[in-house]
């Protein structure tokens, strides 16, 4: 869309905002998200999305739900519908050190801030740690929600190399030796120990206690981000980085994979002194989480079968992973190579050389199969031959539907890539430009 | 409590956080409001609390508002607990459309963004405007959450006189010509223009447009923060900044004040621009807000009475705030003025030279009657003789009492004075130190 306008034509485009000369600099890191664009893809009917990392929620029990909240609007309403503390509800904070419990962490409630997601806990962590400038360790690659945030404060983001045994000390030491030697300050590694998002991977427990160790010599903070670790397919759990070493963790949980995102419950356990700073943060950010979901969290942990329900979600989604890796290795052509995740929501998938997954994206759209390009999840231009697969949503006979188009995709393009040398023209011509998300 | 540390002592009690070194330079303006504090004394029952904004939420269906969420999630379950996108709900974005209306704006729902309470929208706002150093115009006084906010960002906060009716346009002026004169830049005037917060006070409709045409002028943003402006005694609402003038003013709402703050749903309503930057801020804030909360607000729009809900408020706070007035009328020593709020929850009054409200309130509180002082208003040590009294909890009965007593306090500190010549010991020893807070 252009305008006739009253702004000096050589500014271009951007010259219809009258406020660009106001915002903060900051505002330079924020663009939109391949996810972003990608929820309209996701939601028309005949588009079998593998892109988003929607939750099975039709495994929820939500007749007993509905009685359970309709009470506590009758019985707790007064409180549950009031302005509440900016670091949660005690009851919550106690009930969520239980959940905890399960991964080997001990910890007091006190220790605990109940964030909006734990999608505010990372934005909360950034606040009180990151200048602009500073340095963020990433797996590679990493959650796009979190570079998107590290991005909102200015840090710079250095990728850490994983493989199928989750991040590789010798890389996270050389990383640590290069930012060092650049003069800059790595503030924390940020890492996704379990079932990893996107990569599915999971960080063996002799690498666990490396990593820490090596953080530890170096003076730099981890920061756990655990949103899948209940969700394994044989009910095995890992030991937290937090349950190991818990002065120099911060971790952040969350119940949208265990029970529900819409509810956007989640938390950061952090040492008590970075605690008192994430409560201030939290509080300047949204005053006090909504005291209403908190509330309808307790009340389901004590009035269902929470572990059950972790149960049930773990068995639909270990059928959804075998109907996924199945039919991956049934239909996808060969050259294409995946990780074996025991547990999550994600496979990552490596297509042969030559094709570019967020240049053919259109094309999958157009033949009714979505996903997301491996280049939303880098801060760097990396990623081009991956893509994300989510399986947590669809069913297993629309994941099979879903693979075998994508199997279909990738064969033509390989068959352009055979014919004419190369897929997408503009590849040629020189470095490509950021374009507006193409779907 | 002191430990005895393995760290270095002359480093001071700060000594035992062994992440100082690490924080980021914002965390030095992220300190402990009075008012957060005050939480904790307002829950005591034996205390008359005039101090918190809590809502009186007993004038709540819970009852009918039982049966309706309950019913909306066994119907609507599967959507309400799932993500949603980022700006927040359609549907909801266009009943808000509508809410607004009734204060003469004008709005497109694609132009609306839905927040975590009104105060994630005063963080995304100053997220998108503010670089360090930058000055936000705010009233004298002014909300405190909204002071911590801005120096959450490193803003700094030139205060403009206000008096009986709102903002003072030639103190306005003056504090433009101020700011220009030390090289700063303002980046917006933030103004609460109905039943302000703390002062009680409301901007004439003359002055408004004379606001406008000022910030206009001066090219500063208007950031109106309008929480209570459905709440006028007499049912009378005043036409909002953003309804006279909508390419220049960024409006933020609520539901916090006309339903239930529990839920935390507001809103900002943006120029089309401004609004794109702002959704990418809160994307990388919180993900996308709660769906669980949004539906239950569109649900309650949609079931519910809400207007005579909103009345029904109105006349529940204008009996309130009656028995503040007579009670303090009757009671309070001569020297004492207040300001007579014709909406919302607060009263701004002004105590006799040579009494601090800050150092009295620990004696306030021991004869069970709490209220925020004035200085938490300010982001500079002016307030020292002012204090807020809220009237929007407690019933009138238990107002009556709470003035009482705060006379009682009063008298007592006049006494004192007019004894020894001086209450507080302290205001002798040269400039305050700051001290936590006390209660």
């Amino acid at each position: 869309m252009t305008a006739p306008g009253s702004q000096p034509a050589q500014q271009g485009a951007r010259s219809l905002d009258p406020h660009l000369s106001r915002y903060a600099a900051r505002t330079a890191g924020m663009t939109a998200s391949e996810i972003r664009a990608l929820f309209a893809v996701a939601s028309r009917p005949e588009v079998v999305s593998l892109a988003g990392g929607m939750p099975y929620l039709a495994a929820l029990p939500l007749d007993a739900l509905s009685a359970d909240i309709g009470r506590l609007v009758a019985t707790e309403g007064l409180t549950a519908l009031q302005y509440g503390s900016a670091q949660g509800m005690p009851e919550l904070r106690e009930q969520i050190c239980e959940v905890m419990a399960l991964e080997g962490i001990r910890a007091h409630p006190d220790d605990v801030v109940v964030t909006v997601g734990s999608q505010m806990g990372l934005d909360m962590v950034t606040r009180v740690f990151c200048d602009p400038g500073d340095v963020v360790l990433a797996e590679a690659p990493s959650y796009v929600g979190a570079l998107g945030t590290f991005s909102a404060y200015q840090a710079q983001v250095v990728h850490v190399e994983m493989d199928d045994a989750g991040l590789v000390p010798e890389a996270l030491r050389a990383a640590l030796a290069a930012v060092a030697a650049s003069g800059r300050r790595v503030k924390f590694l940020y890492t996704i120990p379990n079932f990893q998002n996107p990569a599915g991977v999971t960080l063996s427990v002799q690498r666990r206690t490396e990593v820490l160790e090596i953080c530890a010599q170096h003076d730099v903070l981890v920061v756990e981000d655990n949103p899948y670790g209940l969700l394994g397919f044989d009910g095995q759990t890992y030991p937290a980085l937090r349950s190991v070493e818990a002065d120099n963790v911060v971790y952040l949980g969350s119940f949208s994979k265990t029970f529900a995102p819409g509810l956007r419950v989640g938390w950061v356990l952090a040492p008590h002194a970075v605690r008192e700073k994430l409560v201030l943060a939290a509080e300047s950010a949204t005053l006090c989480p909504p005291a209403f979901t908190q509330a309808v969290v307790t009340r389901y942990l004590t009035q269902h079968d929470w572990k059950g329900q972790i149960k049930t979600y773990q068995e639909a989604y270990r059928e959804r992973r075998d109907a996924t890796l199945s039919a991956m290795e049934q239909h996808l052509p060969s050259g294409c190579t995946w990780t074996k995740p025991d547990g999550g929501f994600y496979v990552w998938l490596t297509v042969p050389e030559g094709l570019d997954t967020k240049a053919m994206l259109p094309r999958a759209v157009t033949q009714r199969v979505a996903y997301v390009p491996g280049t939303a999840f880098y801060a760097d231009s990396f990623g081009s031959r991956q893509m994300r697969l989510s399986y947590c949503y669809p069913t297993p006979e629309r994941i099979r539907e879903g693979v075998r188009r994508l199997a279909a995709v990738l064969e033509g393009e390989m068959e352009l890539l055979s014919t004419f040398g190369t897929v997408h023209r503009r590849n040629l011509s020189g470095p490509q430009t950021p374009t507006p998300d193409t779907a």
